[in-house]
């Protein structure tokens, strides 16, 4: 699954003070570029989602910094779903250099999805799971 | 006025990543300090204020940089109003050095009422008025 | 003057955490927009710098907010040179909605030549003045 | 192993743009919070590193959000060394509710000596190991 294309990419704005007194990004900046890029991933795939009846939250993160970034360096974030729950999926995330193609940086997270009514989790909604699995190209259900 | 002393002081935390590559406290940085230090202000001296019907938008910031922070520093910012129009009031404030009691970097910003539901500014409530006047120790609406 | 043109525009990418529980990008976010333009301003206008030798501090921001920006908002931000002196210049930067033309937040801020090298003010260097006119367009040297 | 008590804390003082639109503390800012209390451990437990040779960075992190936390929350951050090797550590931290001592989020990073004169990774300094053992009080070396 690993050799699969990510087709969503956005290009990521290096801002001055994200760079620390080490001279490259800090690692805490990389988290703000995966969840910009993860919204709008969302928002892409996903657009008829209600936002003011369900969210979708973030349960568990782990990321591997493979190299670092330079404030002057011209970055972008490629975004995939990996595998699909019952209530949650999983997206792979990478930061790459755009000139060089090398990869600085690889995210996992879990999202789950949330009933902003009942506050409480809930099942992913059937149409949610078929706009990602149709935008990827390939069914992400988790067999069971 | 300027000689009133501030009786709002609030210890500022700094963290590993408001310093930049220049091995300082950003400049951004600085204005998440004062609008901390406003917040915990105005929930101090105001906290009968209903927040689903009001917000207090800042319209005007204004600051001057004396002096540097390094990282290791204990700063704090201290916050005083200094005056009250009809439908704003004007705040200063003062990162300085808690060591030293050097002054870092001073700022004024202007600040209004708006009325949420009307989705319009509004006159400063007598009641917010009267307990600013009473927690600063002197009548600082402006004359007509 | 405030007629003239900006000549040096940034598209500015909002990330999901810069909006606030408000639902509008924060008051300290702009600054951060305005430290990224401005960077990119002075690299493309001034290209040759040594910045192990010197750098551009900021000792004087002043911000006017107009109008709030939302997180969906397409913004930018336009950066000029209002006003050349002996060892500062002072720029003029706004943020504005591309798709409206509305300028949501306006910027002044007075930057100061450092020498790294005995850590204290200096002339701002003709090279540097002589670039940002020819870029500008006009002679933007304060009369005596 | 799990069972032991952290004996470093440090209280994180909550940020107003921390808390994103959801009104909750935004997922990214966890991360500051970790960072920061880590800048501080290192400093506290190994304070004659110099800084000037050396570097530590983190390669992996690892977070499981458990609670959400609100912008009137107290909260802390506690941070122990789990396990050392020859060239990296594995911190734990949790960020919890000071009032309630409810664990928010759970982070797990493993951090890597930089020697930033031959720019490439070193064994950790015996001193270090020394250092944390005794701080921790365990032996916390992973066997061969």
């Amino acid at each position: 699954m690993e050799e699969r294309a990510f087709k969503h990419v956005v290009p990521m704005q290096i801002r001055f003070n994200d760079v620390d007194k080490f001279g490259h990004v800090n690692n805490t900046i990389y988290f703000q570029y995966y969840d910009t890029a993860k919204t709008e991933y969302i928002f892409d795939v996903c657009p008829d989602i209600d936002w003011t009846k369900v969210a979708i939250i973030v349960v568990h993160i782990e990321a591997d910094f493979v190299a670092q970034i330079v404030g002057q360096a011209r970055i972008a974030c490629r975004t995939r779903v990996e595998k699909i729950g019952h209530k949650s999926f999983t997206l792979r995330q990478e930061v790459f250099d755009v000139d060089s193609g090398e990869v600085k940086c690889i995210c996992h997270s879990v999202m789950l999805a949330f009933d902003l009514t009942t506050h409480s989790t809930m099942l992913l909604p059937e149409e949610w799971v078929e706009s990602i699995c149709r935008y990827e190209g390939v069914d992400l259900r988790e067999k069971a």
